[in-house]
């Protein structure tokens, strides 16, 4: 196992000027050429789409998540089904988040100790105690190609003397959860890497102390979690920064829940490799549409007659097809189908983000491209502003 | 105009034994093999699919509905957009219905006279007033391959005298309407055929007078309305037998809103070439899902651990690539997905259904085969009562 996570990541470049990187993740299900963005797929399916649609838009990596998966059908329906990518027909890596997050978000959540959760489902009711150990045990049900420890994610503000206490607890919990592996193999006949999860709310030193300890405990890859969560922009920038730049080079690092367009190019610039973000699908299901002119709201009546695609620039399957006249129609009529085509192109203009990011990359062009980029993405901040809040 | 329509419909092979028949229409967006189902697109769009999943499955031809989409997002507005085929990008053959039905099942009807229907938009109050006319002039906006005429759909039951009435004016709107493809020619350079439809409730002698007098006006197809709106079904099938028995040989015979599979196989039977009906997408969006040996629920209990296909003799590709446990998952879990899928398997198979029924009359063994499928399809009546109720 130790072996195999060495070969997790391979750098394959540095940009000259940025901190930008490109790399390949090396998984039993495939490889993954970084930076990526992961499409959100909760409840082992990306909104509205077929694993089929994700191949068609070159999405390389999707995300599951545990809590739900636990919850609902239960893990153990998924192992007998051999694993998530068959429960799913997904067959191409899977990164499943831990649960700290839904636990906190969306469970009753009656104790946290040095142990566990102890919480009630949002579901129905019942109760459950989840360990790191447990976690990683369920992950080994699930037999995602990355798993990810179980953290505790403080919301945003959050007192120093908690964050401190919560922060040595993800740490305590990442040491554990690195033991559950050993402890419980794989049961689907592949290797799993396991990430641990940087925590400390947004304070240097704890942040800075839980990367020098996660970093001892030698994982093959971390991400940074806890971000995203209401702080000021500066202050994620800074913070990603500071992380990035501790953590190791030869591994891969996540910055977890970001975001939007402009987010991860500011992250891609300080050394993160892998984003997952809801933004692309459920601002699509709301009628948000991202294009390289910048987001537009397709229900808005000025596309009554707009005969032209969604995207000019765009060359999936929904632009080459319709229209914005039919696509605001589908949306105001209230017809399924509209979120569906809204989320395909929402994900193509992610996964082609992304792409285009690891290109400059590769030229050491990044800070040019972007720069490029995001002038043509020239929505006045206020637009954007008012459209974030969806 | 008389001469295309002349040549619409082609009698291919009538079946020995039975009055089935399998024929061609020829039309300006493609030629259509006879009996065929044809799935329902209200708002021009099938349910949760994309012209290219109905092409997957053999889609010949599907319905759009001319009072909806001259509410919103109004005719003029498609007629722009070059057509409903072009506005939808469903480059294959339409037909509108008139929405006589929907005026009656969803506006607010304030009047009716021999002139029309004066009326309230079901989605805004917004006053309207339909003629037989109108209604002609409105598909010619809206482009579809196949019109149909203005009518008054009667609900069941329905006094004589009322139905007597209804009749005679469904009769005076045919001819005007027949008179409107004159006043209105076609602007988007096809030709488009009118269909007059068979009112005259559950009454014989109003249902062979109606016959009498639109075939004296010499349509280029007959739709037989009124019925499966809660009368017996050997009534259904009965009236259906007089219609298609009255009705000319070369003429495309259309049965609308039938139905369940069943009904289908009955009115082929009895010599219809078209249906349209909703039950395979509503039904497939309330989790019924239709196999070779009879509806099955997918929310059940029973497939939580069945990781076999929803129909083990179904080629479609929902039952290439997901399991029952799967999809019944994705319902519980209140995901959109599984909408699609449903949708997309059931209307796959009303779609095999008719294209097999249509190999068994160029056989001539269409009773066969009728007996074959159905003893096979045998889920208890109870039961299918109980799902029919969906």
């Amino acid at each position: 196992m130790a072996l195999k996570q060495e070969v997790l990541f391979r750098l394959v470049r540095r940009d000259q000027g940025s901190g930008a990187r490109a790399g390949l993740l090396h998984t039993a299900h495939g490889v993954i050429q970084t930076p990526i963005f992961m499409p959100v797929g909760t409840q082992a399916t990306v909104k509205t789409l077929t694993p089929e649609d994700l191949c068609a838009i070159h999405a390389q990596i999707i995300l599951n998540n545990t809590y739900h998966l636990y919850l609902r059908p239960g893990s153990e329906i998924v192992r007998e089904a051999g694993g998530v990518q068959k429960f799913s027909n997904w067959n191409r890596p899977i990164l499943t988040d831990s649960g700290g997050f839904q636990i906190f978000s969306l469970a009753e959540l009656n104790k946290i100790d040095e142990s566990g959760f102890a919480f009630r489902s949002h579901l129905d009711g019942s109760s459950h105690y989840l360990t790191p150990e447990k976690v990683v045990a369920i992950q080994r049900d699930l037999g995602s190609d990355i798993m990810m420890v179980l953290d505790e994610c403080v919301p945003y503000p959050c007192e120093y003397r908690y964050a401190k206490k919560s922060t040595e607890l993800t740490i305590a919990w990442a040491r554990k959860s690195l033991q559950a592996v050993q402890q419980y193999p794989a049961v689907h006949g592949f290797s799993q890497y396991l990430f641990a999860i940087v925590q400390g709310s947004v304070y240097k030193d704890l942040r800075r102390n839980c990367c020098e300890e996660l970093i001892r405990l030698d994982f093959p890859g971390y991400a940074i979690g806890g971000l995203s969560v209401g702080e000021p922009k500066d202050v994620l920038y800074e913070l990603t920064a500071l992380c990035a730049e501790l953590l190791p080079e030869n591994k891969p690092r996540y910055l977890m829940g970001v975001g939007k367009p402009e987010d991860i190019l500011e992250g891609i610039e300080r050394g993160i490799d892998m984003f997952d973000c809801i933004i692309p699908t459920r601002n699509g299901r709301n009628g948000t549409v991202f294009t390289r002119s910048g987001p537009i709201n397709i229900k808005s009546a000025q596309y009554k007659r707009d005969f032209g695609p969604l995207d000019p620039d765009c060359n999936c399957q929904v632009c080459q097809n319709y229209t914005r006249s039919y696509l605001r129609h589908l949306y105001n009529a209230k017809e399924l189908l509209v979120l569906r085509l809204l989320s395909y192109h929402n994900v193509h203009f992610y996964l082609q983000l992304v792409a285009q990011a690891r290109t400059a990359i590769l030229c050491s062009e990044y800070r040019q491209w972007k720069h490029q980029f995001l002038s043509h993405y020239s929505l006045r901040a206020a637009d954007r502003r008012s459209l974030a809040s969806d």
